[in-house]
């Protein structure tokens, strides 16, 4: 067994280390100066004039694409002040409300007023801390994105290698900060607040699971909002630019690519960095407050209460050594090496964290422990279940490796080297209309193997250790964030490149350059989305687990063959479709008001097309901000309210249905969205690159495939971008949210709703 | 009290009443006569000579259609033909399997060897009455819309009211023929079985719902392959036709018309029929499987237990009667009258059917009788649940009035009168992409009434009655079957009447008022869908229900916190997803088939863009019956080998929670699809119509706006009339079949699966 002083050291040394190793990639990124003069690299202490001698003006080019780089950060900092102010005044309201709602809770027997005070200030206090630590990560990223991405096109014109390395630096930068930030503040949190909780552990992680709920509540204005931003900007800018006038992507003629441009900080990474980072809180918090009612929280076992923590602490230095071997040990040299030198990080990352995991859990957890877990008689509501520390090893491996397989499974579907895209690239040569219906196809067919999965997984997790082991499988999946992160904002930061490389007009030597390293982005952001739903499932049933046990709902009363329970399910598996009409929706509306901008530009301002006057990217940019945090109100009101008003009003049993129904039905929706979006994008870069003599036999671009592809794409834009990632937050949120409320539920009517109560129908 | 007597003449008589009422009408339009010559209606006796007498050759134009007449009816028998003869032999071997897993199940205590043999041999000859009943009604149903498709567009030249009466008459001739003979079929089996079972009432219902099983069986074929068959035909005809030559729908030029129009028959007509006849035989035998445990099966009860009977007996009359209000009292006599008049059927009937619903809950249940539910507690599997009479009443209300407001809304949200569709249609200023996702946001916002109607349904049924309130609840939306049918027939007859005044070139105005005929037929297939999967959901639920208690499963064992309780949920939702991944594939791989047949054709045959040569209309048919036939046969082996897999291999738990996962996921799908498809489909017709200034404003026929709704129609069609309405199927179908094989699931390892007894994992 770990002592006590070495966990308590080992946990914030990583996540400082983690923090360090950020820095200091940060540093070799900054070594490219963008500064105007001439160019120096400190890659290899090497200059690179050769190429740069055969093209004149290169000050030229490289201060336009500074300058790009400018308008691009200061429109990404605008919008994300918008956005910080409104989402402050939310948490204000938010922190109200949580505070009230936990303090005026009836104390139960053995429990006093002040400690349902205490709950309520300590739920506050960490919820507020995981949305400041939200809001920081995405900001950060944000910088480090827009900081990167203009180098990142300097870097193309000396070759892949350098570029590559420049992007996916920049990218480690944001998993490492992610998580380093992540792991110290809950760690500091847990510590500061002991010394008012003493010895109750489960006063203490109750109130902790606040920290979750901050997280994921910016995470879910943050993936709405962002989602929004981007894909506003760039439907609206692909509808008017590639199909009307017929001028190439990110051209500095088109008023909205500027807002395009943006919108790929704010909604990829700023948006998911929000995303992961909440399922990293919520997964944490879920162990910890399901082992506080252990035999590990009772007899006090430090070492074993701090196992998930250990697990996130020793994954950050696993991905810090992998991190190495695409960085200095073989980097991709070449454009066929890119996409195997991303998934190889992942499948490293994989297996050195499979004996780490081994190692933490023989050390931190004790030979054998028991947890509480929901009884099959009712004459008790807990069962004592004995637990052996290897389970726990068990149920980390299966999170791990099901995160790796549905990865895997998410790049056959959506990369345009296998076959199911190139059918759909096929489907093509009859029309839009048979591209999309096969792409939905191909889409409602990725969801097969993740559900198995998860399904596998979740019957691992609660057969060996109930709902404790069901949160391992999630901390497990999540283990090797840093990496899945490093690899997930790449992309967004090579597609930047591309778009400084063309306004730049850095030639179209480099703009290959950089669409090579686009394409192999497009596929990891897929996978990072197939991690992101599968960690979401995971972290919400786990969540869902501990909200029962707090709810005080046995398993009669979550029987499916109740009434409340079912008709709960079905309601609760409308939701993710509700949700997706708003930020459907919401997408095609900003995206039309983009478009009579563009239109509107392009008719008034005299000389755009012909290059000689610069269009108003401002007033693009300003229609984006508008519209997404306009548009983010209503659907982020619908999750957060939803648990709420069913708990208070319609009972727990109620919102056990609610979350159950979301979970099954949210996880199916969100993979075929982000999978069919992914493959229709991808289909479309197939016929584009015309790699093969099959994708040539497609026509290439300006064919009528290729448009066809180009409405398949447009429409993908929000399901992968916006409507599906969106579905993640909203099953996880809605469970943290009840978790944290459960309490108050319980104090209205014993749970069993206001309205029965009302109608008089409780007994 | 009804005497039984009564009772047992009531039903049978108001079945045959129903059948001589479709004969009655059948002569009706039969009146119009096909054959050369003078054509002569016996429509109020008059002769319609003033508007023929301006054209020429009204002998060859009545010919013609008569001569394209003959071509469909004669593709759909071949089709049916061959679907029914590969039926057969799948009929044989289900036979054979369910004869020999339940005669095999050993005996429990109290019951002999020879009770399960009878059980098995009983099931068996039910599940072959049930799939018979099936095939003759969607048979009868085919003859009918050919022999009236014609008809209707001869009887077009006279003007709208005749047209109108032609089609809705053919219509009722299917609702009345099919609700009869389900209803007669069903009650001469009971009548015979109780010879056999004599006391042994829930032998004998149990056996029953093999009629059930049967039904859906075919159903699910017949919705599948004639979903593919019909949008094969469909999409590919306007792929090449409206896409590339330029020629309107229905252009007798196009080789693949007439596959078309056949498409139509199978699919909407005997697919349709199949589907509802479906769902009166299931959710019939739920109510009778659970009230046979109840007290009015144990005391006997005769009227009591014919209770669902009567229901569905009363409703033939209550359906006769409103029919007339369209026929004869109140017909449509201008285009602005059609859909009010067919809206004003499915009001009218319900308004009727809810006191006749009071007068038989009332007369034919006792005051008071007890029904066996779950029970809250462990030492007994069952509570004795007391449930007035008038509590069936407000049950079989809540789903007579729920079916009304749920077919209301879909007409909300399809028909192009209101702003959704008209919002969808305005999409298409910008083009295909925007159009589509506007579509698919309106189907996921459609979802949300459906799901509140049916989760209050379910709410009510089962807290005032269990699941048999629920079956009731299921009952009394398909109360006004006859109805509904009607209307929903009504309108792929009116499409054929159409097709067929297009081919045999009856002129413009005769097109227009088949066109204003079959708009309003498209929102009344709608709303025929919204019965159809509302319904569908109840009964599976109610099947459910009678299915946990046959497997033996008990609250505890059915709650979802149970790891495969669970994990069925999760791969229950995902079923849906898998099922309309191979059935839109399908669609696009036949389609792709028919294109390239089409094209053949254009470029090889001479003269058939001229007119002169009559393109090989055979091949065209050959090629979709092909394909359908071919490509039902995948996703009906998942949808009928998932049930016995799951049950026999992961245990009754598992089974319960993939039947409510497909069913809480499956209705969401289901919805959004029909709805979407409905809207497209209505958005273009919206903008070819240009009724309104604001429609005239997208440019009608032929514009780019015009363009842009083809692709999203083309897009909608399999999802509404191929995967959409499948789904019903597929939750309904999975749960009839796990009551029927409940016995041999609990016989595997007590139901608590092979795999894990295997695994040695069940104590």
């Amino acid at each position: 067994m770990l002592p006590d002083a070495l966990v308590a050291s080992l946990i914030p040394a990583a996540a400082v280390i983690g923090i360090l190793f950020a820095i200091f990639l940060w540093k070799r990124v900054s070594a490219v100066q963008m500064t105007g003069g001439r160019l120096i690299s400190s890659q290899n202490g090497r200059e690179y004039l050769l190429e740069e001698e055969q093209r004149g003006g290169e000050e030229e080019v490289v201060s336009r694409a500074a300058d790009i780089q400018k308008s691009i950060s200061e429109g990404a900092s605008s919008f994300l002040a918008t956005e910080y102010y409104y989402l402050g005044i939310f948490m204000v309201i938010m922190a109200a409300v949580i505070f009230s709602l936990l303090s005026i809770v009836t104390p139960e027997e053995g429990r006093t007023r002040d400690d349902e005070v205490r709950n309520g200030i300590f739920s506050t206090v960490a919820f507020a801390l995981g949305a400041a630590t939200s809001i920081l990560s995405g900001y950060l990223g944000m910088q480090i994105a827009t900081y990167a991405n203009a180098r990142t096109a300097v870097e193309a014109r000396k070759g892949i290698a350098p570029a590559f390395m420049c992007a996916f630096r920049s990218g480690a930068v944001m998993g490492f900060l992610l998580s380093g930030f992540g792991l110290l503040n809950l760690f500091l949190a847990i510590s500061v607040f002991a010394k008012f909780y003493k010895d109750d552990w489960k006063g203490l992680f109750e109130a902790i699971t606040g920290y979750g709920l901050g997280g994921s509540s910016i995470a879910l204005f943050g993936r709405v909002g962002g989602g929004i931003y981007t894909k506003a900007a760039d439907v609206g800018a692909d509808l008017v630019g590639k199909v009307e006038k017929d001028i190439p992507e990110d051209d500095p003629r088109n008023p909205a690519v500027i807002a395009d441009n943006v919108g790929d900080n704010v909604g990829d990474i700023a948006g998911m960095g929000a995303d992961l980072f909440g399922s990293f809180a919520e997964s944490t918090c879920a162990a910890l407050v399901i082992s506080a009612v252990s035999s590990l929280g009772r007899d006090h076992d430090y070492s074993g209460m701090m196992f998930p923590l250990l697990v996130s602490a020793t994954g950050i230095i696993v991905c810090l050594l992998t991190t190495f071997i695409a960085t200095d040990l073989k980097p991709a040299k070449v454009i066929s090496e890119i996409e195997h030198t991303l998934k190889m990080q992942l499948i490293i990352s994989t297996l050195l964290m499979t004996p780490v995991a081994l190692g933490v859990a023989m050390t931190a957890l004790p030979a054998e422990f028991t947890l509480s877990v929901p009884s099959s008689s009712t004459d008790k509501a807990f069962d004592e279940k004995t637990v052996k520390n290897w389970y726990m090893f068990v149920c980390i491996a299966t999170g791990l490796w099901g995160g790796l397989l549905v990865g895997l499974q998410t790049e056959y579907f959506t990369s345009n080297r296998y076959k199911p895209v190139q059918d759909v690239a096929d489907a093509c040569r009859t029309g839009a209309a048979t591209d999309i219906i096969f792409g939905l196809a191909l889409g409602y067919k990725s969801c097969i193997i993740p559900t198995i999965v998860i399904g596998v997984a979740i019957y691992v997790g609660n057969t060996l250790a109930g709902m404790f082991g069901i949160a391992c499988c999630a901390l497990g999946m999540l283990s090797t964030l840093a990496t899945g992160l490093a690899i997930d904002a790449y992309g967004p930061i090579s597609d930047n490149a591309g778009g400084i490389a063309e306004m730049a007009g850095m030639g179209e030597d480099i703009r290959e350059r950089t669409d090579a390293l686009d394409a192999a982005g497009n596929t990891t952001a897929a996978i990072g989305k197939g991690f992101a739903i599968g960690s979401a499932a995971l972290v919400s049933l786990a969540l869902f687990g501990a909200y029962v046990t707090r709810a005080k709902i046995d398993m009669i009363h979550s029987s499916i063959l109740d009434p409340r329970v079912f008709s709960g399910l079905l309601l609760g598996a409308m939701l993710p479709y509700w949700f997706s009409a708003m930020t459907m929706k919401s997408v095609g509306k900003a995206a039309l008001a983009m478009v009579h901008e563009v239109r509107r530009q392009f008719n008034t301002i005299a000389g755009i097309m012909e290059g000689t006057t610069r269009p108003d990217y401002k007033r693009c940019v300003a229609i984006s901000t508008q519209a997404a945090i306009s548009e983010m109100i209503a659907p982020g009101a619908l999750v957060m309210f939803t648990p709420v008003v069913v708990g208070a009003l319609f009972g727990t049993q109620c919102l056990a249905g609610v979350l159950a129904g979301a979970l099954v039905s949210g996880v199916q929706l969100a993979v075929s969205m982000s999978n069919t979006g992914g493959a229709w994008d991808n289909a479309k870069k197939y016929i584009e690159a015309g790699a093969t003599e099959h994708a040539r036999d497609l026509g290439g671009k300006g064919s009528d495939c290729h448009k066809a592809a180009v409405i398949g794409d447009t429409v993908g834009d929000p399901l992968k971008d916006t409507s599906g990632p969106s579905l993640n937050i909203l099953i996880k949120l809605m469970a943290v949210e009840s978790l944290v409320f459960a309490p108050f539920f319980y104090n209205c009517a014993h749970g069993q709703g206001l309205i029965f109560k009302w109608f008089g129908l409780v007994q």
